[in-house]
């Protein structure tokens, strides 16, 4: 008799996007004269940059030749991008990370959902409420949440409240978590986390023996050459911190999948005996074991993006989303909208209009301005109430879109 | 504190392959001049077929456009892909597989690896000894296995002798098992299970209420059509498993990763209070939240191989390989070694010469005939004294690997 694992029966009713996909396909059948403007699941649009485009045809033909062909890819990736990745990512901000930190992978969405697993059963997750449901569903099917409460809030999760009276950022917490989730930029409220903040939260860590997963898979959209964009800018944080960053909203590889995690030799976690245990060595097993590398002509690509006309390219492409964000968070504003996020993320967090649930106001924005969002209450409890919008889209279709919601909620 | 996850302490000591590259890297560092043949890890050599390097080119310079670029792929892949699938792997051998019952990844090894997520923490796990190890080691990462005796076998794993005596094909067996892994073609014996076999395991697995993971990633060389290349062409299985199929061996794409996994409706597992769930939900939710889809132009690539033109040219390399198959296994013969498998797979499974220690054969093979192969030890207690050779290499390299194992080790 095969018992399934009864913990997927503690998750929410549905993988968030693929219900928001479900909603907006009954629309289109319903209404398929209406031209939807897609503010919600965070695709880019954009093509990929002639530079990655050129990559990725050199790596095709070299495949196709005896001599170019490559079959299995090194375990943690190909060196040439893991060079890149140390230069361009690392040494450019003056962080030294060695070759064997740094793991090639299919994504930051897998990374951050995979990561868990070399975490004991009783670790406290503590994550940011609202918060990007990867963190959740992920220790929710590992067993580690335990049911949900009518709000949707688990048992064995701390959730830390992000608000508008902390700013989206909430401070360590006084009660105990081993395991804390930091996103910056910040999926949904699109607000980031600045220096002073993240010593914070490294020196709590430390003190804890904590450990800190933050992903920074939007740090590309970071403006101010003054905030981190790396976790390891920070004092001591080589000794407590996992950090995950992606190629999918910095350069279009959303349908190309690349990303990479950093696990520090000096980051520990311990055992019932009280041994301190690289997590490196941890990871290092559980890509071996689970996983088989990304294709060869994607690590081209990837590397592709952090070579100097790679880099230009796909920072023009950055520049574009970020003033879709500008204009959204103007046009939104003036429309009297309470607007948060969006300067330093491709993310605007926004106050329902009139104070209705956030599934409400997605309806009516799909059904009244056929502009599809993300109801904040996808994120969790703490998102009821407010409601996500991507920047990335035309700049033709940002400006309909505005339009339509003024025409719809505005005030302005 | 964050503690780890402790059940990876009862793990072998590493994962077999970065061992053996470990050893090999070794060897060559001290012996620079030696020529080495690669006949281990089971990486394909021929470059990608033309079908397939045209498709990615032109799928590359899709994404290159606005019209053409793709994002975030569907949930469970392609419509285009799925449709191939369903069309040349299935309608071809009279299956009929709906849609949404195919889960395109990036690859066997991953699904093979993932799928114990979706079982209960005490379900029984059955494996042929020996055994391709990453369904092993999954499920004592994930605690089901618990530790190793001194003979390398975990308590909670019920092993079903493969050997000479039954052929290298396990019957049922009489114990209790709620999950058995099955591998045919098999890796690494090279032997593969027929109607009757795989007719009687059907039969116990709903008897038992037991799910068969039929792992089919070698089907390709499957050369007698009376052979089921599916388990579905057996009757009752779309009640009791799950298949797993992969893109690498049949088509050379170890290196650009595709694999699909189907997991019928009628597929149950049960609840502790007795409920039936399908597995396929529960598989489409753990997809959905640590999946992101494989990249849109390695699922062009992909239906390439499953096209007329491509199928004929992919069928070409695997026709090439198998002749390699059939030189090791005459010649290994020739040479006095007792040699299994290698007819409908692309691996032969030889008793070590003298009847010595396979890690030992593994370093006499590499020191004095400068050929790499796979340990059989590395798959189990059952492997011992045995040693896999893949066919993946030219056909040149095929006969001087034979001829300086002759000259090792041959009477012949």
């Amino acid at each position: 008799m095969a018992r399934i694992n009864e913990h997927y029966r503690s998750l929410a009713a549905g993988y968030l996007f693929p219900e928001i996909g479900r909603r907006v396909r009954a629309f289109q059948e319903a209404h398929p004269e209406a031209q939807l403007i897609r503010l919600g699941i965070g695709d880019v649009v954009l093509p990929l940059v002639p530079a990655v485009i050129e990559a990725l045809h050199r790596a095709v033909d070299e495949m196709g030749t005896p001599a170019g062909f490559h079959g299995y890819a090194p375990d943690q990736g190909y060196d040439f991008l893991i060079a890149a990745i140390r230069e361009h990512d690392y040494r450019t901000r003056g962080i030294e990370i060695a070759s064997d930190e740094i793991f090639v992978s299919d994504g930051s969405k897998q990374d951050s959902g995979n990561i868990q697993e070399i975490f004991g059963q009783g670790c406290t997750i503590a994550v940011s409420d609202p918060v990007y449901p990867v963190y959740v569903d992920t220790n929710v099917m590992a067993g580690r949440a335990g049911k949900a409460d009518a709000s949707g809030r688990h048992a064995g999760i701390l959730y830390l409240p992000a608000d508008e009276a902390n700013g989206f950022a909430p401070e360590p917490p006084a009660e105990r978590a081993d395991v804390v989730y930091l996103c910056s930029p910040n999926n949904p409220t699109g607000t980031v986390l600045d220096r002073a903040q993240l010593e914070r939260w490294v020196a709590w860590a430390r003190a804890h023996d904590a450990v800190l997963i933050f992903d920074a898979a939007y740090d590309a959209y970071i403006a101010d050459p003054a905030l981190p964009r790396s976790i390891y800018e920070i004092e001591g944080a080589r000794a407590c911190a996992i950090e995950m960053r992606s190629f999918s909203k910095r350069a279009g590889f959303t349908g190309l999948r690349c990303a990479y995690t950093v696990v520090p030799k000096e980051c520990m976690g311990t055992t019932a005996a009280g041994e301190h245990v690289p997590l490196r060595e941890l990871w290092a097993r559980r890509m071996s074991t689970k996983f088989n590398g990304v294709p060869y002509v994607v690590q081209r690509a990837a590397e592709a993006v952090l070579k100097p006309e790679g880099r230009k390219q796909a920072d023009e492409q950055v520049a574009f989303y970020r003033e879709n964000a500008r204009r959204l968070r103007e046009g939104l504003g003036a429309a009297g909208f309470s607007v948060f996020g969006g300067v330093h993320a491709p993310y605007l967090w926004l106050r329902t209009a009139g104070g209705i649930s956030s599934w409400d106001f997605f309806d009516r924005l799909l059904g009244e301005a056929h502009v599809v969002g993300t109801p904040g209450a996808g994120f969790g409890p703490g998102g009821e109430g407010y409601f996500r919008l991507s920047a990335f889209n035309s700049h033709a279709q940002v400006e309909e879109a505005l339009l339509r919601i003024r025409r719809a909620f505005g005030r302005g």
